[in-house]
């Protein structure tokens, strides 16, 4: 009844800068966002999912084409190196998730080269670091993503993200936040490009510990069985093509 | 370069319940909320709009075949009478609004029946009335209606409306709301349904001033601009056709 | 990993007129045409799925509050007796797919007091039987609801349906069909409705042995699945709801 | 009662390399595609609109900062040196876009740079060159877009293009195309990106004498009425806001 891979094989790719200089963070994070991330979703997938990580420093960002081959979905956390990303990667990427794979793009994840790429816009958006309380609404509640997820999602401290985020109409919003500040965001959105499924979930900073919030963990993980693709894999190709119906046909 | 007609017809609705026995309601609103209404679009329109008035209480609620056959674009305010809204008279709006009239739907008329009617779904939605601050902000800042509108729109007293709000995904989210209690709620909203253009806009409730605030008023008037629907009226109808291609055309 | 029931509970709904008088529907279907639909989303489904029927001529249509109570998903073929439809039960279907029951409206069915209900339009189209062929496009091929279907499906004989079709932007495109005579209509459309999915596909005439097509029967296969609604089946509901926030909170 | 510049200021790119080579396509446009194209919205538009042309060989390819920012709507045709467009150039037009200047993108033009920047796609899809007979069917007959333009367009000769065409979910659909060999296609689309205005359309081909045809020619006059962006363009930018709501307004 399924074509989809199981177990769900997810790579979590950490930019795994901030977690070398700054103290606050090697706190928060001792083995780096990745790792913390990689362990929310192993929490609630368990044997449903194979979960391995990737980081900037590893060889080709640790995003092989061997690896993205053997990916059912990519999530993706930067921040400080966007730029540095290399470009053959971006490309890279970008095929594997108009062929099928999914891909998660997580906060400070939205001025990344990929997610830029994808939606061809310039992603801007408001934000202030100033610990705001962060309230995460459904407004989807029978989307599979908010399964068992509360509503709203209380996060006591984080940065705010808000309106206008410069981003195409999503196909569905599915979350949509608030800030102590009154500022609002579209914080949870779903696209389909090519085949590939996307997701972007703005909870999440290097500065707050909202990557051990068990909510926040839960939604990558049921965000993770939403993106997951299709077993085979397929490019979307310009194709010459015979007609259908012929004069023959038509008469 | 045009097929709108000018200037627009503007029929404001009102239910007029509240303001016969609220002593609230008729400081704020001496000549019912839909004079404040009416006065609102005619500030901002002058002599680009003729506005008129109906209420629940004229004969056919002021709705007739005649009046709505002469009105590019409806508003409707009601709240308690929901339910005594003869069924005739929404058969004959949804049809006019299918046909091409265009229709604001405002604050609790989100439960009217020509809005449930026209929606499919319970349009039901969260609430509460103790002097929340509501701030509404605009998600897509290049459509007419948020032309000269300040972002946010910052209304110092309202009843509160939340998420989940039970309404089809919209064409467009032109603004999203917060309030002083934390809560979100997409508060602009358009639709097409037929040929005609529907805009949602929660702001405006009987025990606050919201009809008087310069920015509710400058949407309201811009949103009539946006909704005025095209000169021919025309219901889309079942129709046996012949076929464009024949034989002889396909060979 | 899921919340929705297995093996899913299909209810086949049947107007089972045309096959009482009609001499090509009887040969075409001696059982029904919804005996033909179930045993086609049994073929693919296997055990996946318990499919029982319903008809128009049973007590109460067939669709008892215990019948629904027990449906996952609900298909709806319907042409002769639309406005013989009871409206209680009409409302009671509509009760049940705002709460999360998946419905399945099947071609003449475009006109049914249930699909207009939730849609709010006419849902008017162009049509003319004569024998045309259908070929049904796949507009998005990672869609579950295509999987294993070929692109295009071929329908040797079919009744046109065409462009207008009078029903609200779709949540998603997923087939589109061209005809013989040089139409095109969009057959394959999904719609989320409060916490319920529907879909609308239009394929499927008394006239012709479509509900015998393999490729349909896959389609309506795949279907099923896709609607599947939320174990747990919830109306949304207006509530008045206390401040996340308070003053504290805020300050 | 508009922010929009009148009158309708259109530049006109065309890639003018056919026609330096190709004598069909001589014959067809003999002062170039871009200047048929150019006086079929002059046609329409009359005094509403400045139209004026550029084209890949010009500086920069006549598309300067300065042109740029004072063009309301740039329409796009090219097709053999797609890969050779300035990748400059490209953010430049892109820049303008999501500032607010409207775009159009013409036929092959689905494989230019810029509309696979601005989709995040491989916008690929069928094709076949065997002097097809298209129909272009409204599927939003109250659109500004298909004010005046019959119902099908009818063009004699023409290329296939065929879906799967892999591009986002659009904004609406406006047309719907069926050719002789019985393929269809999502030949009219809309897109907004950042504050900018998209119409993809697909009817002409140099081969063909596609841009002749008095229906196509209505379809982009209309399209460029629709696509004129606001006066003030403004590019989205990342921007630190202070709180709106404090401690105080909270309290």
């Amino acid at each position: 009844m399924t074509e989809r891979h199981t177990p769900i094989r997810v790579t979590v790719w950490g930019e795994n800068r901030h977690e070398k200089t700054d103290a606050v963070v090697q706190e928060l994070y001792p083995d780096g966002m990745h790792a913390t991330i990689a362990d929310g979703i192993r929490e609630y997938l368990g044997d449903d999912a194979v979960v391995r990580t990737a980081t900037f420093d590893d060889d080709e960002h640790g995003l092989t084409e061997e690896v993205l081959a053997e990916t059912d979905v990519l999530t993706w956390w930067g921040h400080r190196a966007h730029k540095e990303v290399d470009d053959d990667i971006v490309d890279r990427v970008q095929e594997h998730v108009l062929s099928g794979m999914g891909l998660l793009v997580l906060h400070s994840g939205h001025f990344s080269k990929i997610f830029k790429r994808l939606m061809g816009t310039t992603c801007s958006l408001r934000w202030r670091n100033e610990d705001d309380r962060e309230l995460v609404w459904t407004v989807d509640p029978a989307h599979p993503i908010v399964k068992d997820v509360p509503n709203p999602i209380d996060i006591p401290q984080q940065e705010m993200y808000g309106e206008f985020f410069d981003v195409p109409t999503p196909d569905e919003t599915v979350f949509i936040s608030s800030y102590t500040g009154g500022e609002v965001f579209r914080s949870g959105l779903t696209y389909k490009r090519g085949r590939g499924r996307i997701f972007y979930f703005s909870p999440g900073d290097q500065a707050y510990p909202v990557y051990h919030h068990p909510d926040v963990r839960r939604v990558l993980a049921n965000a993770c069985v939403w993106a997951t693709g299709p077993v085979e894999r397929k490019l979307p190709m310009l194709a010459r093509t015979a007609p259908v119906l012929s004069a023959m046909d038509a008469g």
